[in-house]
């Protein structure tokens, strides 16, 4: 198996760099529509759009490590709200943005078709 | 017949897992375009697609049960009115959510296209 | 002539059924895009939808009994904004609701097309 | 009742002018979105389009006259497939024309949506 | 449990008329967008969209037993193609048709959509 | 009266400029959606769009006089099927083509839309 | 790692059914959106939709075991033209149909989106 | 006047370049959605978009003087069909292509849009 | 290499010119969808639209130096937030707007597309 | 500057994998919508699409190398004509396919807009 791939969360993968204008306030947005994880009820695999949206403090993510950090979910199992939960957490606790949305928008499964949003202000 | 369908509404087939975030606020939608029931009028099948919006507190309703619960809806008799509410005040006694809001849009039938709109905070 | 056409309208056909949650405030909308009655000045006949959106008290009115209702104006004559306040004033009384709105969106006629809408609150 | 509504078919409404050139073929093409007529079976209004393209000879259809016609169905009851070819005959019969096709695309009844389409060569 | 639901197809309940317009050539076409059977494997219940298209000899289907028709199916396990067939064969034989085409449009099972499409030539 | 209004049509404000290049074989194209005359039977103005395509020999037309020529169409009262084939007529002698369409384009009028198209080849 | 996901291509997931109506020519598509394998070169995923259409013989392609075998792609690492061929051979293998084709359309990779079109006739 | 600006066409600011591949049939298609010119009869501008497409043989057209060649009729008057046949006539007497097609699509001027096509065979 | 291609970034080839309406706030935007930079961290070229609005004081930007200054960061290597944010500064320097927005959506890179807005009030 | 940016077209780059069935005739597609190069003429860059069609004999081009050969005509000046070809050339004698189609759609350059296509058939 490719060393891509990974069966749990990597959050060390995630890397930050220095905010390059700390002083301004300012938006940033990153929209993944190729998130994939596994029901952990199923086993069979889910499909989503990830689109997260913050103001950055001191640091931002680095948006390779970001691609890897979502492949690592790969072949998690999860339900959507614990996994979109979790990024949320894991974003919040590595950026300490000002501001950050998290929106997680799941292709139908059983004929449902799902979106988990959540928020945080510091 | 199949197990997987009911004649009656089945509550109990609904399931939950603990909200794996409790603490913090968020927004979780769920939509079913593939409802049906029965009118008890006519006995002719009626169509449409739910979507339930909600911000958990302890509980959040598990997708595969909730499922099974709208298709055990398949030969049951009620109005649309009768229908939506029924599903809300299940919901509502189910997940205690901070907010929550049930819209059934109806295929049209004799000509007619019906919308039932719920909503409920805490 | 069919027992289903008449040549007045006749609100005796319409029906209610009991409001299955009068507890809560909920919305009904029923949208009938088949509406017709006749010009009084012309005697040719006119075409619209009929969007009618409500909250309840205690009774909700019967979809079919409300296409039967509408379909008895098939030969009936009059004005389009009589029609519109007829049709409301109807369902004022028999369903005393909290809210209710009735939009008539007429087809075109002579390159004109109408809209009449009346709202009214309890 | 208004002196512009029948309760048959009223082919002798139908009325044509000479060709105005009758020495060159030509395409005419009438389309009718608000045709209605009734349901044998259940009396209930149907609603259609009737997309009408001939190639005349020595006579047109009159364009009000054609209007009349089609009103006259309003409170006739007979299928889909009865009232296409009856109309379609009527034409041809009138018209004599070249090529002829009637072409009836019925809104949803019961959730089903039909076309009925009639072809005619001289 | 309404007597209009069925537990097993239904072909007894088709219904013809005779073709009022048998000298002639012309195309029926009606669309079911409401058709639910159950998946044979899984229990769960499939939706898709019917669309019969035929030219008449002697016999056309009555609208509203073709309705039913595809109702009985609604607890009736089958796989796609069966179903398909089935419904083709059956309206071949009560028909004779000069031609009869009938496409199954499913909507997404596991992530996968299906098309059947069956075609028959006198 | 305005001079620039007309009760009758007038050919004679056609113009024609001598083909620039009779020698090739070139298509011209004039399309007019805002033509207007009079219903020759109701008295009501009618609205249509003309497109004229034709391959030119050794005159084309001039185009402000083409603008003028349909304008005085105005307060003219004739069927759609004189119309259209009056200004072909028209067209055809003035120019004489190697190739001409006439495509008149009507909006509705008592819920009823036509279309009449004349095609000429030298 | 869930039983569902498998490191290699799984050919002996495949099921097939006997075709209901093998005397009878009719044509079979699937269409699934949600593909993934992984790239041999990078070992990114790589996502894409394919659509395979075919006329049976005497076995038919089961539904879930089809996508089931599609899942083993998962994390298994090959070009889109070895992986496109690699299903088409399977499946021409399994159903030895008439015809059948295999569209494999692939979302962007490093700027670039591609597509294999694989064609067999028997 | 501007050095950019003409009161003529240019056809001498018109340059090629050798064809890089002449061995080879290749199709070359430029469209200049911003040409400009004026009417001869009433002095005001007309706009539309000249559409070029041909096969080289020994010379390609090089695109800014083509771009120069094209506002150097800025201030030119001549009518549609002049100007177009001027243009294709210019182009071919320079590039001796294998096959030409140049269209030009005006704006509305008076409520009429007109389009003019070239075509050459060499 | 072409004088026109830098390997750095040349504020010092923005101009600016007087505002001709410095009494009058008024809005001026400018969209530049063929914006590209290299990805520090990859080498890979980086696309994107960058759009300016801003509301002038006493200077505006020459749209061709503009252009000139966007095309030097096409062999620069730097993150989306880094380039967006230096390219709002000299703005900001340069022109001290009232106020100034700055907004870079990027084309997908790795299945992401990434949005940077920067907000600027004086 | 990265060691991903050239200042001239690198063929070199290429690399091909064995076409994995080449007993089977079947169709590859790569859209590379973000190539860009320079005008020879006047330094500023351009950019376009570039679709490449072909059907493989025995090599593929591998599509990252593909991604690289493309990006190292980023600082290269050629007009489009020549680029366009060259590229075809280039994988003309790598591919030796059966059949091949390269088409270049640019993005408009002083308001023109044009396509350059080439065709091969071995």
């Amino acid at each position: 198996m490719s060393e891509f791939l990974y069966d749990r969360p990597r959050p060390d993968l995630l890397e930050t760099f220095e905010n390059p204008y700390p002083a301004r306030d300012y938006e940033i947005t990153h929209v993944a529509p190729e998130f994939t994880s596994v029901c952990p009820k199923t086993g069979h695999p889910d499909f989503g759009t990830l689109t997260l949206r913050y103001l950055p403090t001191e640091q931002c993510v680095e948006l390779k490590s970001l691609k890897l950090y979502y492949q690592s979910f790969r072949n998690h199992g999860a339900f959507y709200e614990a996994v979109t939960n979790q990024i949320a957490d894991e974003l919040i606790r590595l950026l300490k943005p000002k501001e950050l949305e998290l929106e997680a928008n799941w292709t139908p499964r059983g004929g449902l078709h799902s979106v988990i949003r959540v928020t945080h202000t510091a």
